[in-house]
């Protein structure tokens, strides 16, 4: 469907199993790199190679196979991909925007050099340095690397907190007193054509720091909105992202939108375009890398996503419950990502409520996380 | 997500793979029996076996490995299902049900014994038989085994048709001087629930019997479009079907209803219902023979579907020419087979074209046609 065959993806986690579900009518030769033989995309990829993200040989060696090479997964050998892309092979997005992707302290930069509203902050070499943070206090503490789902991240409430920070090169951002947290998802083209979809908000749970529930579309003002899809679309044409892009942002209580990080992949918060959107995100991020035209965005009905994480207190090869009641209540959609072993609050799959009203969604949500228990 | 993690399918061809694509998200383990290496769902099933349908011991054996058999066809050995079922294999549809589809003889008796509305027919052994056939010329002579896609279908215009036609056990139906043809597409499970999608309308193709654009909703008066849904749940009650059905019928000048024939199988006249329904057909299926709840079936949006078919003229590995300019209309969604050898007329995609405006959507779905081309 596209001059490219041979596609490459970096790793087989949900994201890439659910762009190769999504896009398995694109007639693509898919091949997956993964360090765990299991992994999630593994069953409906073409050809897999067992390798490690990070290691140059493992990274270079998988992309001399491809005709275009992307990513679901933004830790990976920036090197390797220079080099390949240097030899002529697409990498989508650029592994220049993987490089500040990966590392919080050029992603603040990136924001104070163009002007792109976020949290007052500070790098840190380490520890010691915590003390010329004290005028940020109350603050946050992020490691600049390898941080992602509540990871790498310490609350600095006063200076006596400083003992137990982590004591390498990190930010201190000032805690921002948000009143929502809300996500623009967004595809661009290597053309630079964009589609941006309509403003999600994220309910995160109260412990661990992951998405619960995700609300389509966020209840906010238009203005907050139109700054949201403003602030989106100029990060994704200054990086010129080729793909799929997500900007998680803060809305405060003054009406204020701050960028909080960004992600250069399909995205947790746009799970529920398979269901709820006329293109899914899936099928977006691939139309493109592959350079074809953007599909509308526009939402088909309400929704609420919601993630089925593994129980707390069960590791082991997971068993599903009160999923037979969960989509007997009509308008409930499940996609488990084929994980053999649940752990505490794995993501094992997500469940999407479509409904036309947006509180009986929500309210359908709710019953769905108290009906589906991962066991083992 | 069930009892059932074992599901095997009877055969592998774009309707298995559209189920496996549809439901990688349900955590089953899928199981493919086909006759070609190279079939469709290959790609997407966790276990291949090469075997005919028609064989006893191939199918008996493919049933051993499993916990529920399912069809995406149905001219299998029904011996051999039966004799799986009796040692506890449940089957979906039940066995009876496709010797009844198999048998276009059977199928006509089954409607006349149950009142249900069809064309005037006679069963014939063979050639000879016809001359017994006037009253119903202009008729059609239908083979009553293996015919499909237009395949084992003769014209009786007149008497001095009857030397060319089949000698064999067929149908004679008096030819209907329909409107439209339409098609009703359901699920229903072994609680007896179901769920009806909103009605289609099909334009087959003028010279090969193929259905060439499928419109969906049926634009058809509202007391049409109720008995056509009464006479589906009807067929599906009475056989007791499990899983989706599909019954095509014909909508008579004077706004009759006679049912042409039916389909114990995802069909069709319901790929639309990925991209424009809230539930497809494909996960509807699943649901229905999983024993899990039905999803709702409204429409999300007009649509109309295509048939990619191969070329005239072309034969050998397939080349697609007008993929991207089609997409890059808005609202068009193309699934290819994954077949590597095109042949003229063979299907070897579709692609659906969503649009609020059904005028619209048939407008884009005439360019669709115009712009995509299989070659060699």
């Amino acid at each position: 469907m596209s001059t490219y065959n041979k596609i490459g993806f970096i790793k087989g986690g949900q994201l890439a199993r659910m762009i190769l579900q999504q896009t398995a009518g694109f007639g693509i030769k898919s091949y997956v790199l993964d360090d765990d033989p299991a992994c999630p995309a593994r069953e409906l990829c073409d050809d897999f190679s067992l390798g490690e993200s990070s290691d140059f040989d493992d990274v270079y060696r998988f992309g001399k196979k491809l005709d275009l090479l992307t990513f679901e997964y933004e830790h990976i050998n920036i090197e390797a991909l220079k080099k390949l892309q240097s030899e002529g092979l697409p990498v989508y997005p650029d592994p220049k925007i993987l490089e500040i992707v990966q590392d919080k302290g050029l992603q603040k930069n990136f924001y104070k050099d163009h002007d792109i509203p976020t949290s007052e902050f500070r790098l840190v070499a380490g520890r010691p340095d915590l003390a010329t943070c004290t005028n940020l206090l109350p603050a946050v503490q992020k490691t600049r690397r390898a941080g992602y789902d509540g990871r790498g991240v310490h609350r600095l409430d006063t200076a006596g907190d400083y003992a137990t920070a982590f004591n390498e090169p990190s930010i201190v951002e000032r805690r921002v007193d948000f009143e929502k947290e809300i996500s623009v998802l967004l595809a661009r083209n290597a053309k630079g054509e964009t589609a941006v979809y309509p403003t999600v908000e994220m309910l995160f749970h109260p412990i661990k720091n992951l998405v619960e529930f995700l609300l389509s579309p966020a209840n906010i003002p238009k203005d907050v909105d139109a700054q949201a899809r403003r602030i989106a679309l100029q990060i994704a044409g200054t990086l010129g992202v080729v793909g799929v892009l997500a900007v998680e942002m803060f809305v405060t209580k003054e009406g204020a939108v701050l960028v909080n990080e960004i992600a250069v992949r399909v995205h947790n918060s746009g799970h529920h375009t398979i269901e709820a959107n006329c293109t899914s995100q899936f099928e977006q991020h691939m139309r493109a890398v592959l350079g074809m035209p953007l599909g509308p965005t526009d939402a088909t009905s309400a929704a609420v996503m919601v993630n089925i994480l593994g129980g707390e207190g069960f590791e082991g090869p997971a068993k599903y419950e009160g999923i037979p009641e969960a989509i007997g209540m009509g308008g409930v959609y499940v996609h488990l990502y084929g994980k053999a072993i649940t752990r505490p609050f794995r993501k094992m799959g997500h469940a999407t409520v479509v409904d036309a009203n947006a509180n009986e969604a929500l309210r359908k949500a709710r019953q769905v996380k108290d009906l589906i228990k991962v066991k083992a």
